[in-house]
């Protein structure tokens, strides 16, 4: 059963989850995430091993104070569910609680810092990828520099930071580039449901700096991999290679790959694409920003 | 979040199961219950922390290869929440599932050797209590008496043991009732659902070996209790004593009793009812048949 929280405290004060496996809620006691700070929750496809954690969660959020809206995505079917859910069981929640069901790809969140998108993949029934894009950090202002050349400081400054170039009274002008450092890329992390190799699955990972891809399977299972419509951990490595991505973290791992055993899902990966890590049960990855020029891929 | 386990390996070969909070398939895990020996399970109210592990045990009795008929008692309710949970999940079962669904109290199962009735109980919505009888062991057919008496062995013995009176060829009749010892009277356990102080719960639990009892809260906390139609320990016991019943069993209590204040609990209720006992997860009580002549509410 699988929970995935994308932690966007820093840049948004909010965390995002992905899929609610049974006990997620309580796994969540074990973590410093408080339910009534996660405002999207992302559910990859309807299987109940992703899916059997949302109502209690949801109603724990309630109880537990939250009362801000919550949204949902997911495939069609999850608003039946959770709403049959929390009526049957007369759960009252003290915030709005909002669906977007997923009928087909594209782009289903937008605003200034963030957005996401959804593509499908290759499962027994629909499941989706997610790709959520950090949208660039303006470029500081180079107060020292703007001194330094005698601009007085005032309503002036925020012109200049917001791209514009100015005027002075003494009749030079101050071009914005030269006062304001380069915007910061934003960080690209895209988590994936259950699936099969398919060429989409590239397409929601291109250049991300983390991929979060299902490594149920071992490479010598590859048949099984493909009749369950799953992944081994070396197509997984496939994937991560061909979308260029900086850090492959895998999940979802089979019972039968518990303990020791992992180690051979990873050395499997890594043979393909070095970057690899499995992600085990309530382990924090951090996504540090991508410097230029740095060639995840290429590290061992 | 709550579920018990009735386990009747000895007498039928299965395990009932009563209730299924979020997580009980995880729980399970830590004992030696095969999902596939659960045959029955009551749903005391839909309350999630009663109903929301059901889709999930449900499915993983599948996976685990269980083949036989699956029964589901419960308020009107649990059948929808369950089959769209499934539907919704794609999931397909590998046993047929029933559903008992009840409007009314009275008998709900009855076959050779057991029986279940429920009755209503008073909380906030519909909440079941699940009265069990196991009925009467037919006493044992004394063969050594019946050879010292010379009976020869045979189908006549069949008879005796059925409880008919035969006559031998030597003219004398053979009274069974002094070949075949007295019936081995069944237990029963009573397990309720939340519920206030009501009558019917001393109904349902009436000359019980066990009675099953929410405890929420504490003596000092009867008001909240009322309000959030729940029980205190002492309002346990009362029912308890007034039901002259074996031994009292505390379940459900609040998180604020746990650890030691639990002892609170059980010395509050004590003053009222002296053979309680708080249950702890994962804790298993034997039933023992009860002696006759032995008033297990007497004991300390």
């Amino acid at each position: 059963m699988t929970s995935i929280a994308l932690k966007l405290l820093a840049e948004r004060n909010e965390i995002w989850l992905f899929d609610v496996g049974e006990a997620t809620q309580h796994q969540i006691l074990r973590t410093n995430i408080r339910p009534r700070k996660i405002t999207k929750i992302f559910i990859t496809h309807l299987h109940g091993d992703h899916l059997y954690g949302l109502p209690g969660l949801v109603a724990s959020r309630s109880f537990q104070g939250g009362n801000t809206p919550l949204t949902v995505y997911g495939p069609v079917g999850v608003k039946d569910f959770l709403e049959t859910s929390l009526r049957v069981s007369d759960t009252h929640l003290s915030y709005p609680l909002r669906f977007v069901e997923l009928k087909r790809a594209g782009e289903i969140f937008d605003d200034p810092t963030f957005s996401v998108s959804a593509g499908e993949l290759d499962h027994r029934i629909q499941s989706f990828g997610y790709r959520v894009i950090e949208k660039p950090h303006p470029g500081a202002l180079l107060v020292d520099e703007l001194q330094a050349a005698g601009v007085p400081s005032g309503p002036l400054y925020g012109r200049i930071k917001a791209g514009q170039d100015v005027t002075l009274d003494d009749g030079r002008v101050i071009h914005a580039a030269d006062f304001v450092d380069r915007p910061q890329p934003g960080r690209i992390v895209t988590i994936l449901g259950d699936t099969r190799k398919t060429p989409n699955a590239v397409k929601l990972g291109m250049d991300a700096d983390v991929l979060v891809h299902e490594s149920t399977f071992g490479a010598s299972e590859a048949k099984l991999a493909h009749r369950y419509y799953h992944s081994t951990s070396k197509s997984a490595a496939e994937t991560a290679k061909q979308a260029h991505v900086g850090l492959l973290l895998l999940t979802h791992i089979s019972a039968r790959y518990l303990g020791n055993a992992s180690h051979q899902l990873v050395t499997e990966a890594r043979t393909v694409f070095p970057n690899t890590k499995i992600v085990h049960d309530l382990e924090t990855i951090k996504i540090p920003f991508r410097k230029q020029g740095v060639d995840y891929a290429s590290k061992s």
